[in-house]
């Protein structure tokens, strides 16, 4: 059985899909008949049921891919080939406080609230009330809302309502203006996101990246290129999206403050020169390039076991 | 505070990254000095301490990201960007139960452990002594070892322990043998990804996966271009990661049962063909293509509100 | 003024492109009116002339980019992007003599017939007689066929007509059944391309080249990304053409004779091991890699004067 | 036999390349002992000569893509993959004249004079001395230096000798503000392609452009990825070049003057509003888009002839 609220995916017999909540005392209306929610609630994840007209409908438990994907459109969407990305890169696990700016069609926080589980919080801000209401809809039907605080309103103005974020994305038009507002918001060393769709910005916002306090810049674009499943001709589709936008990754530093060995413990060869209260210690810069695939692991075929 | 056990991100002055279990009782030994473990955990994240030659160390909280980069290697390892993709193609959401084959040096195993949560599970196989003892330890090293059911077999002969898993991955050299142990492991409409580095093997798993009973097969390749982060001298690097392997994916169904409308419930306007017991509902066919690009929103410039 | 026969680039108000050979006598009839040919051979390349309903039209010189992808199509056409690369990989210049099958729409064969200049030729194969009769119209529209000579026939059956060529180009489904009709008909050390849309032909294609006399196999795929020509909104367009063919090289050897140094010369340090008549060089072997990306030019900024 | 001046690839056992003009009163010193070039004169392209130790060497033709990868570096060089794209962009054919600036390694300049043949020319500008010499040592190698006019000068000062050239290239710095030297120099409806290292650069030079009189703005980049040429273990090499510059393309119109016609023609169904003399045709627009990938020819598969 199915519960309700659950959302299914519904497949026609032509491959068409629908994505709808289960309310066991509704029915879809699909081109090929009349299908009984209460029937799906009964066939099951994986099960078949038919419309009245007698055609097979597959009913399947969507993947956080088919959500996302989902979503009814308002704005340009994010799609998963960057969302997956940058769960892992800013890290966005169970028990986590997202911050993120501008809801949008709510794609990526549908996303982030998958994955902060119900330990954790997406606060969200929009500042067009068409969208903000939108994405709410967006949110309730995937049964995710206690997970997000939604936030109406212009964070160049206002700001940031938390404090100590595990990490934050911004996805705005002019994010070097918002930037001061990262620091009171996020935790020290919280990884930092931000989607442009053009190489204007991207430089615009590296220029104010280094103004600090972030380090660690990096800029990247994600391609994916589908190939066409046929065994005996496999070879890639003719087109692919060439673009979606640049992504930008910096860490948010709080202003250094000099760790004091405590006296009680005494350097083995060298007497410690002390921190002097008040001291700076000195950045690492406002550009450090931890991330290189400038060596990556040799290629190691299935025949043989490598070890290195 | 940090507590004892958990991961820390040790950055150099000169920008070196160091990733270590906390144990408050011992000490790290660099190349710029000795560090103690316990000014680390006092310092807590963002912080700074000082080796004994008095260098200042920054401390981080290490992401998802890093953790993966950070497993010792004996095999090759699955990179982010597939991983991220992988996590929201399959599926693998908090509670989750995820079959993976096989281990190897356990980056993948760790991203799937992070994201089930301590209501999921994940179960993963690798018929390699030594790399089944190495990825645990990487496992322990990050304290989720809970989390995982490791098995040292070889899956072509023994098949998979588990029943109704939510999704499966692949990770192993002729995948196509394999294929028959799947169905019984995993509940009905799981998702299956496959990696392989070689086009030649992405059509033998192909032509396996048409046998059935797999559907939605997919194939794709991901691709990361990285920039030099330099506002007035935007542009890519000069080399980039041509290809680590192939995603492939597929949806894997059980024999279809058709589901019988009880009799109560009359068609409005023709009678219902009834399914007969043991009637095939026919398939969806080998070959969905729920998957496509060819109609990407239109682009929606940050200037102007966009409906649709 | 514009010779008669010459081929001109008529572009519309809105932007439409016209390619016609210069007839006087004739008229071109479009969407805005009719054109005198007369006008334009007056008017001259870079001018305007005005269609009969006052619109202006602007007439210009096709460049061979234009040409090719303005042929009157039949089959999958070969993209300039690999046409480019062909002409510097296989050493199509002014004098050669090459070989080209199948001729399809003739495009390449445009191409080859332009940069191999007067004092060269194109020989060039087609099995289709349709196709035939169309490249030989497309090579006509140009005023290239005194540099073509087109051959009407299966040259998996019939072999090549040439001997000597410089290099030589097969467009067609199973090249591997072609392969031993290559060596007789191009001299020692000659470049020979194939392209092939499947990765499973590439494969079977190497493995009979492997079998020789070819050496320094190479396969590779040209990708173009457009951008949005925005000068404040600069960003790649949002899609791209994702393949059109896999490109495939290798060096024609023909069986190696020893040259045997004159007895005369003596070696100044050591006795010469002269070679034997009849003496087997050892092949190079197979796969010789010349061409390798590993290690590029370091990048030179304009703004410092780099001297290697 | 090979003619004394003309250029020899002198391949030895391990692979190793090297290219020498013909001398044959000279010799060779390899790793691998002593090469007479008369013994290279009398085996021909094809052949193998020995070393006085013994040791085979094959002797071939370069093709222009050898000659370019070949020439002695001082500066960025650019790569075949450009230049191709290059040749058919720019309309580069026997008998044109091409404006060239900056002449830098003459990798570029000796791709032209290979193919503007013997009744064209190539004019190259260079400001720095130093590869102004080494360009036209570069040149003299490969015997092309009487199809091309050195210049040495600063253009952005003293503009293009030039007039009525049929296209021109620049791989400058600042581009745009040579831009009003242009069109003096070249023929009206020229096209023109410039090569840039950063998206500032690319956004400086489309600015520049829009002001005219250039028409049919362009911007792209071309990534060439290699494969593993392993039949059964086909794959895309382990890593590529990401980045070598972006190419901008635009046609150099002059100031357009409307076609009147002559009085005698009358127009069928409606009176002619003729040009009036000073009138300015409007201009297409500075941003005209005539290259789209948007619909590419369906694929045709070869087992189906497949007609339009």
């Amino acid at each position: 059985m199915i519960e309700a609220g659950q959302l299914v995916l519904v497949i026609s017999p032509t491959g068409k899909r629908y994505t709808h909540a289960l309310d066991p005392a509704k029915e879809i209306h699909t081109h090929d008949g009349r299908i009984l929610m209460s029937d799906i609630a009964e066939a099951g994840f994986g099960g078949i049921v038919r419309s009245h007209l007698g055609h097979p409908y597959r009913i399947l438990k969507p993947t956080v891919y088919e959500l996302i994907k989902g979503v009814k459109r308002q704005t340009q969407i994010m799609y998963p080939k960057e969302i997956g990305y940058l769960l892992l890169k800013l890290g966005v696990t169970p028990g986590s406080r997202i911050i993120e700016c501008g809801t949008g069609s709510g794609g990526l926080t549908l996303a982030l609230a998958t994955y902060v589980g119900d330990t954790g919080k997406v606060y969200t801000y929009e500042r067009r009330e068409e969208f903000y209401k939108n994405a709410a809809k967006n949110l309730a039907r995937v049964g995710l809302s206690h997970r997000v605080e939604q936030h109406l309103c212009d964070i160049e103005e206002t700001g940031f309502q938390q404090t100590g974020a595990d990490a934050l994305f911004l996805d705005v038009r002019v994010p070097q203006d918002c930037l001061h507002h990262i620091q009171p918001a996020v935790r020290p060393g919280a990884m930092c996101g931000f989607l442009l769709p053009t190489c204007n910005q991207v430089s615009d916002l590296l220029r104010g990246l280094e103004q600090g306090p972030f380090t660690e810049l990096e800029a990247l674009e994600i391609l994916v290129r589908r190939y066409k499943t046929v065994p005996d001709r496999l070879r890639p589709e003719d087109r692919m999206v060439a673009h979606t936008g640049f992504l930008v990754f910096a860490r948010c530093m709080e202003k250094p403050e000099p760790f004091v060995r405590p006296a009680k413990v005494q350097p083995l060869e060298e007497p410690s020169p002390e921190g002097q209260p008040g001291e700076n210690v000195p950045a690492l810069g406002p550009e450090v390039a931890p991330e290189t695939d400038a060596d990556p692991l040799p290629d190691v075929d299935d025949e043989t076991e490598a070890t290195e």
